[in-house]
């Protein structure tokens, strides 16, 4: 995000009626303008500020640090209880979290279709630095490109993140073992029905709400609550809690047994899939984790979790175990038992 | 990238004859089997194998780092001398390089269009391999997003990086000082030529070849020659000569008098230019550098400019002088002298 026009020169931009052109893309005078009048305006900090083709910081002693990225498409842009730019903070935060780490710092690039109205990037843009404001992990640097009409779709985001692993943490979806105790941060399925509501303009008694959120300061809790005892972290987004779950088996050769009845989904989730024919086990969530824990850390890991706002429906849903499938399997409410497969084929597009 | 498939429940992805469609983006075992059989196989290293949301890795005792991210929306994909795979691996080095920093990681995120041939998409992330190998910067993490068909066009890919600054270094567009040098690491316009001719098929005498290339060993050499030397580096992608200069200019508060003749412009691209209707000082390169230094240091960083292959033509193009309109003026080969302004509109869409 260099290069900040020469104030004066050329009138302000027209964020209320203006519109993306390809100018905006081309690096020079009309690009100055919108970085300067739109992104940093919205994002204003002082690593921005630096005005370089990057932005310089300073790392504690011999840390350990994580990386993590996330492209963001999601389809509206704006959903009950949030949006692109809000979701492109959240969700790349909470990669970096599920790594362990302490966020610190994000990027963002966009790509931006001719055409596309300047108030409603400004409204995306927005809501991208208030969340990066509460969630108080900057956005620090950043690039924009402009594509012809009809080879993008507004605007699309992905954003970098980079975290500190603090000393003696080493969460990893590798890491979990046969008699370990899997946790469930809240409800599933609120953040994929939210936007498929929105799309087909579907009509609920009650409006469902995405449950994006960034979820670092949960697992900083939990992760004082029993130093060494959280062993995985994942958030599980598209492909849902199965997939998720599936991935940490698979990654760590365990199976899974999880309790149907323990998996909290609210009422009103759980219609909205009927009707849909969804699944909420393999529906999106942006502001839930699954935890693995030794058997030991479970119950302080869960109290810290049920402590902190983004985790008061916390729950104990299931345990790890010796499984040379890997399968996950659940035992239902009537008492059988099925696996729980990896999500196959599309069930939602564009949900993050 | 994480999930990798359960090797042997599903045939493997036809590559060959295959296309994109919405399940790869689904998060669920499509999108496993894509990350692993195309991405992870082009990409293959100890970061992307651990399987999490991010990667984790050390970094030096209290070292001061560096991030940028780059969008890359190049049309067409591939073009004489690069393709958008390896300039999206150079765009974001050389931005890494540009402040001063050794390059460490990248992060690649991937916005697929349905139905692109993965035949192509293996050809891209191929070349973002082979590309990354070379410079010897890795890609730790990524994302991968599908969108309909008509929501984009084929594949855009953003990537993220950072750096390590050494000790005693500190560069900045903010930097020059009435009195330094500005030295041009080679000839201009080959990047923005290279691509236009290919998108008009355009038939010259010669292939003008794009000059794609990653510069921080460059910078590295530069560095060494005259530590504390180097004020100020810039890589004059979109927007060109012309803009960066305007650019650092503005950010330092300064002036600068460019000297026509010794701008080095090849023939070829010379040509292409008239042909074109272009101004080569406003034509995108992706392998080239601004550097401003100290006039003691000016004659050690260009012959380490000189030594190094990606600077065998560079040149002293001109100096920093005292202005407070900060303008940008050349001295023309007929005696005269103009103002170089920053480009206005759009020049060359999706150069980049």
């Amino acid at each position: 995000m260099s290069a900040p026009t020469k104030k004066g020169y050329i009138r302000p931009l027209d964020i209320r009626h203006g519109r993306v052109d390809m100018s905006h893309g081309a690096g020079g005078r009309a690009s100055a303008q919108l970085i300067e009048e739109l992104f940093q305006a919205a994002l204003a900090n002082e690593w921005l500020a630096q005005g370089n083709d990057g932005a310089a910081f300073a790392i504690p002693v011999g840390a350990r640090m994580v990386m993590a990225t996330d492209a963001h498409v999601v389809s509206p842009l704006f959903f009950p209880g949030g949006d692109l730019g809000s979701l492109a903070v959240h969700g790349t935060i909470n990669d970096v979290a599920m790594c362990g780490a302490r966020p610190l710092y994000l990027s963002a690039s966009f790509i931006l279709e001719e055409g596309f109205a300047l108030a409603e990037l400004k409204r995306v843009v927005d809501a991208m630095a208030a969340a990066a404001r509460e969630a108080g992990v900057p956005v620090i640097t950043g690039d924009t490109k402009v594509v012809e009409q009809g080879k993008g779709d507004g605007v699309f985001i992905s954003t970098t993140g980079i975290g500190v692993v603090p000393a003696g943490v080493d969460v990893s979806g590798s890491n979990a073992r046969p008699g370990d105790v899997v946790l469930l941060s809240g409800t599933i399925g609120d953040h994929g029905v939210a936007v498929m509501s929105q799309r087909e303009s579907l009509e609920f008694e009650t409006t469902i709400e995405s449950d994006s959120a960034a979820l670092h300061g949960l697992v900083a809790d939990m992760l004082a609550a029993a130093p060494g005892g959280v062993r995985a972290l994942r958030d599980p987004t598209r492909g849902g809690l199965a997939t998720t779950l599936n991935e940490i088996a698979r990654q760590s050769g365990v199976g899974m047994l999880l309790e149907e009845a323990a998996i909290p989904v609210k009422p009103q989730v759980d219609a909205a899939c009927e009707l849909l024919g969804l699944d909420p086990l393999y529906v999106a969530n942006e502001g839930k984790l699954v935890a693995v824990c030794a058997p030991e850390a479970a119950e302080a890991v869960l109290a810290a979790m049920r402590a902190h706002p983004h985790g008061t429906a916390a729950a104990r849903i299931g345990s790890v175990t010796e499984d040379p499938h890997r399968f996950v399997q659940m035992a239902t409410r009537f008492g059988g038992r099925r696996v729980v497969d990896w999500l196959s084929g599309e069930q939602l597009p564009r949900i993050c």
